[in-house]
């Protein structure tokens, strides 16, 4: 362990700005165990499908694979007392599927327990944590807020909070929070150091706002669910510190690892057109990105991969797939015939691909009808005064 | 000098938060050139005196005695382009005289050029480094701002900025520079160690804000013109380093010692009750307050008073009296008898008692009209845009 703590491990740096390396499975369950998360074991599973039913593929193939008293909502939910959801985006650039897909568990949580959900638009974090000027930011937040939307949302119980809009309110909000939050607990968690900026200290309390806000605004007491990546646990480990003092619940969480990249790395990255599968991305390109630059698990010759077979579990089209696929038959049939080597990387490539197309093609219709009414999914506190 | 830099000598700290110790004449030169501020010498006196057609008393008795830049604010109106006023009040506490008394001098300032003028109300602050809980900084909130517009500024130009009434609008400014402004730096300035919470460093860049919200308000430049006690020169120095980057012009400002306290301290307590003079004060208190409690530059007896004289400049009451006096000539009377020994310190007190009384009449009065109208000051964006 070094100077900076539970956050991060003698080898590998995981905080909201910097993942130094790719990570394995066995990374994210020593980074769980460290942070202090505890991992989402069967019991657990079944006592979420005893109120969904059935199981998303993201809990199903482990993609969300650890909690934080998530026992607590549960226990709640169960005695009639609902619950709400909180996530977030910061808007640095044109999102691709693996900023999209975890959105989607977000909405099955979402209408399997029919509560309110806050989409956190962190504007305001991008502009002080890279150098990008708020044009571009207020242009990335409008596009993001529309491609997270067309996911389809419950319209009645889905609030979208843009940082820069409402602003006053969380301001007001996070000084309760910064009060509490010193300048060596930020350097611990999140690693920064003299030479950061003054407005990267405070940003950690703007984040937790959300986390208390219902509560706040109703004057009652009701739990928070934010299902989150890994890598954004440095803030709501400081929240949970937090919030109880200001007399409210202690948030809960649901944490993921990071979704598979195109090219195979940890995160996929923004900045390389390439690196993702983007919203607008038209059927033939979503086609050529896959042949081109997927991250295979086959073998690197027809032949080699008939005799031995592929590795789906590293393959970025099979991960892909199974995330959109819902019939988990299906999933289990296509997975046994490619790592068998009956199937070829470009055949299980072409099926994502097919599936991925099928996927942007539901997105770009709703798109276009949410387009005309993303101000009545707007935050408005009034509505939970 | 210390690791803190250039806003502490050897011997003492000088931060809005603490002031070490009391203050000499000898001590305020030092720290404005430690501060790197200029001195308000004759030669500006005249050219205030060029526009403004007589001297403030708190000009004429050295209280604003440093400046930075207001050569610049009196070059632009001088060629006719009108600048803005900024000053503020930290609402933790009743308002003494001494918090008043500074106020007078702006509004002198507002009614000789008749520019706006912004009252920066930093309620935020005071919950981010006080114990003391929000309802009662809310109470002294709506107080002071009442006490301070009972000094008669004028409705049409002046407008009473609440942070967290105003808080969206400052947020969104304040974080353009607080990406300028490292840990490095606030410690240095301010001389916050990792102990302190992250709003305390963030705090500043609130507090910067109205010194460029015009320009930014109206998409031109124009200069901001702060008075100010030299312990918060910190901030300004700070914002001053900023705002250029963010293509405004460096505030300009004009800097004032410590009003002289009752009891004869640096700085005036609020926690005291009869440390301060308070607009509540009846005419009875005032008088028994100042009799029993102001420091006195007279002798211990009456017979050594004859004898010897009293030193007028370090008395409270002289204090107090010369700086409501406008008329010089009797100022001046005043201070040669006294000074010589004709006078008693119980006469001087007395004297005083009047003048005090007689202001707080005033005020008294102002009171209850503005308070019919708070909201007509309160700051309005779309004044601006």
């Amino acid at each position: 362990m070094n100077l900076r703590g539970a956050m991060m491990t003698d080898k590998m740096e995981v905080t909201p700005w910097t993942v130094s390396q790719e990570l394995k499975d066995t990374d994210y369950d020593r980074i769980a165990d460290e942070f202090g998360a505890k991992r989402l074991n069967d019991e657990m599973l079944e006592r979420i499908r005893g109120f969904t039913g059935d199981l998303h593929p993201f809990l199903k193939y482990g993609i969300f694979f650890a909690h934080r008293d998530l026992d607590l909502i549960l226990d709640d939910y169960g005695n009639g007392k609902r619950f709400y959801l909180y996530t977030g985006r910061g808007p640095s650039g044109k999102m691709h599927l693996g900023h999209l897909l975890p959105f989607l568990f977000t909405k099955w949580l979402q209408d399997k327990f029919n509560v309110d959900l806050i989409i956190q638009i962190t504007d305001d974090e991008k502009y002080l944590f890279r150098d990008i000027d708020q044009e571009d930011i207020s242009r990335y937040t409008d596009e993001n807020i529309l491609d997270i939307l067309s996911l389809g949302f419950n319209p009645d119980r889905t609030h979208v909070l843009v940082d820069s809009q409402h602003s006053g309110l969380l301001y007001n909000n996070a000084i309760k929070v910064a009060r509490y939050i010193t300048s060596s607990s930020a350097k611990a968690v999140f690693g920064f150091t003299d030479s950061d900026n003054i407005g990267k200290f405070f940003f950690t309390s703007i984040q937790a706002v959300p986390a208390f806000l219902l509560s706040e605004l109703k004057g009652e007491d009701i739990r928070c669910l934010i299902p989150y990546a890994i890598d954004q646990d440095p803030h709501f480990k400081l929240a949970r510190d937090v919030i109880p003092k200001l007399g409210y619940y202690k948030p809960s969480s649901i944490i993921s690892k990071f979704i598979p990249s195109l090219k195979g790395s940890g995160k996929m990255s923004s900045s390389d057109q390439n690196s993702g599968i983007y919203l607008d991305d038209d059927p033939k390109s979503v086609r050529k990105k896959l042949m081109k630059y997927a991250f295979s698990g086959g073998r690197d010759t027809a032949e080699e991969q008939r005799k031995y077979g592929a590795n789906p579990d590293i393959d970025f089209a099979f991960n892909v797939y199974r995330l959109l696929e819902e019939n988990y038959g299906k999933v289990q049939k296509i997975h046994e015939e490619y790592r068998s080597g009956n199937m070829l990387s470009g055949e299980m490539k072409s099926l994502a691909a097919d599936k991925i197309n099928e996927f942007l093609a539901v997105l770009r219709t709703n798109k276009e009808r949410v387009s005309k009414d993303v101000s009545s999914y707007m935050f408005d506190p009034a509505r939970f005064e």
